[in-house]
């Protein structure tokens, strides 16, 4: 491998060109025509336009990366995360095309990108999934088996279903009896099936995740947990490590079950394997990521790592001769996004007119952004992540909150305030917190 | 304390910000009229201006200084590196208006501050200091003496010396024979005191120096050493942790000496012990710095601890309870200055037009400048400190070789290309080199 061709932008192409750099690999940058002007495409070795902003007639475009990598000479891909990371196809074609894809084989992308699939194939390895029906269910008699198999609570879903139609929760034999036929009626009007299934209800879910990497040649090592609850609408705003609920024997028994579906797929790369976790630390499989995940810098901060070495190395075929990595200190990172939080986080794009990172011991900034750069209306709204080491989470809310208030980011509204406020909260700042803390939480607004 | 009133300019008024904003203390940043537009100004929570630029009329005038803590409440100064840090007249005014000032007492500052006292208090204390005469010697046979029980070879010089005038080095006792007489003479014409002493000359030195903290009630920890010998003319220019050639033995070694150096003095707060080591790893005390010092970084991101806390700590009285702190993996600060390297380091001050700092995981950049500063003539030309953080020598400078390349500073020349050039030095990367390396190495011109 000599040179990689990187197909994503913003501050995950500017991270992965730093570790190339400094394993001496050439790199490309390909972009859009509104990304002419990013960082990514200053300090790549060369550079590509690959189309209009559109993503899908650029950072989509398959046949065009594919030929940015042939005229350039690339050898290999990275996908960043999101755009093509975690298509199966662009894995495959990469594979056609003799350039390295830096990621699991398509087929365990394929595997791990079809929700069931990917459950079975956990529950399988002996991973713990949230219990309930097999599928839908012929009629209340096996509803009410299940639910009791299961344990109370638990939700009703519609199995045509989403958005909550159709969707009950029962706390006892009574509820669910009363509860089963009308979100029957409810899926088939809304759905025009009113199949259901059955599912524990997750009390005081909390979402915690392990990270991995494979290296295909039947070893796999983790590298301790993120703590990931605190999101909205699913959208991760702040994560940690490790997480302020885990304890090392948890920890262990998470990172091995994490192994054990990871070995199950003979997995390849860095992945993540999500938890949900409840009030009684049960934890229960929910999907795995086949890619660099956004929040990867909080790992690579309490386990002294370099997470994208990583995987270009065992994407070059090298066998991982480590054990796993425990964390050390306390790392959280804050997504700064061009949003107004006291308008709902609706999205501000538009040109910075100053900018000042936060720095000092222990502080770390991924951006790709710079004073006189115009965050396009086109992506992702985020514009930086901010992170912080130190020996103690406490230690580590302190830093973040002193690194906020040096970020000088003029000409846009962003999501700084957000995180000083929630920072500054009673109950975040006593690591008691579940994935619903952020729908109850209140800015105030500026005064 | 409350409020600390930081009596310093630059970067390290930024640093010493940082801290205290961690530690819940409100700051107070002190200006000359030129640096009115500095991020410390805009960063600490009040300023107050002290006078003009030149430091005699600002930073340097201790009524000045006293006044802005008077008037804004503050019941500490910390004078940060250079200006008054080690003025102990300073330090004893503090004192006298109920200041806190962070650093050692004023009489310690006085010890260390005149050399030859602090090399007796050493040398009573147990800590090899540089071989030889005791003070002037009679004439040519005491000087033979005084030779022969250092050890050839030996240095004559100058007792009313300097600028190497009335110095010579002595291979043997025949040399020293014809020496000693012609230096004589050229010391009485340049200084009209002929008077010469001896001390053995230190062959292939290094600067090696013990980074302590003590807390003036019995107990003095290090930190570990840095490596100081890059430098040019006296002034460091690269400076890294730990040193290359040390290992636990002789780091326990050196440790100890500066320990029982520091507590011959009952030393209170951050200082360091500056040791030449020599090509036979013997080690000679040089000189104690009372005061932080502008590469204290790189033993910050080797020990994960913060050195300005410390500072802080013990001036209110803390109690050391810890022990001595050992390196874990390698630091690499290089000091970018304002400076041409290709025009003999001639001063370049100016409008900086376009700023990008260094970024990614391990890189640190302790700096006050940013796009659209104009870095003045009157002070000290760094205007950014570059530390990396890696877990072995070869990665750190690989990683710094990373982040110089992404370093864009317009509007000026600076000595990141000399820095490029050092790191890619193959006499440097193998570790071999002594302070008298940069007056062999050649920079090549640019293209």
């Amino acid at each position: 491998m000599k040179k990689v061709l990187i197909a994503n932008r913003g501050e995950i192409a500017l991270r992965i060109i730093r570790t190339c750099r400094e394993m001496g690999l050439q790199t490309v940058a390909v972009y859009s025509t509104v990304d002419r002007d990013t960082l990514a495409v200053r300090f790549a070795d060369e550079a590509v336009c690959i189309g209009p902003a559109p993503s899908a007639q650029s950072y989509l475009k398959i046949p065009a990366i594919i030929a940015a990598a042939e005229v350039t000479g690339a050898d290999a891909i990275h996908p960043g995360y999101g755009f093509l990371s975690e298509n199966a196809e662009f894995a495959r074609i990469c594979d056609d095309h003799d350039l390295t894809f830096i990621g699991p084989k398509a087929e365990t992308i394929s595997k791990m990108g079809d929700k069931s699939v990917a459950k079975e194939t956990m529950q399988a390895a002996g991973v713990p999934v949230v219990p309930g029906s097999d599928g839908a269910v012929e009629d209340v008699t096996e509803g009410l088996a299940a639910a009791r198999e299961a344990g109370f609570p638990v939700m009703i879903k519609a199995s045509a279903g989403g958005g909550g139609k159709g969707m009950r929760m029962a706390r006892d034999e009574a509820e669910f009896e009363k509860l089963f036929v009308a979100a029957g009626t409810e899926a088939q009007n809304a759905f025009g099936d009113g199949r259901l299934y059955i599912e524990k209800f997750v009390e005081e879910p909390r979402h915690i995740e392990i990270q991995l990497v494979g290296d295909g040649q039947g070893t796999v090592v983790h590298f301790g947990e993120r703590e990931c609850s605190i999101q909205r609408r699913h959208q991760k705003l702040l994560e940690e490590a490790p997480s302020p609920i885990l304890d090392p024997d948890l920890r262990q028994r998470m990172g091995d079950a994490a192994i054990a579906g990871a070995l199950a797929v003979d997995y390849r790369g860095a992945g993540t394997v999500e938890f949900l976790v409840d009030k009684n630390r049960d934890f229960y499989f929910m999907e795995m990521n086949t890619r660099i995940q956004v929040e990867h810098p909080v790992t690579e901060e309490v386990t002294d790592t370099d997470l994208i070495e990583w995987q270009l190395r065992v994407a070059e075929g090298e066998k991982i001769t480590s054990g796993n990595h425990v964390p050390v200190g306390h790392s959280i990172e804050c997504r700064i996004n061009a949003e107004d939080p006291f308008r709902n986080f609706s999205p501000s794009p538009g040109k910075i007119t100053a900018f000042h990172s936060p720095k000092g011991r222990g502080v770390r900034c991924d951006t790709h952004v710079y004073a006189g750069y115009t965050v396009p209306p086109t992506y992702d709204s985020m514009i930086a992540k901010l992170i912080v080491r130190e020996t103690t989470r406490d230690r580590a809310i302190t830093k973040m909150l002193r690194a906020l208030d040096e970020f000088i980011i003029e000409g846009l509204k962003t999501t700084v305030p957000f995180h000083q406020q929630l920072l500054q909260d009673p109950r975040f700042v006593a690591g008691d917190f579940d994935t619903k803390f952020l729908e109850r939480f209140e800015l105030t607004p500026p005064e």
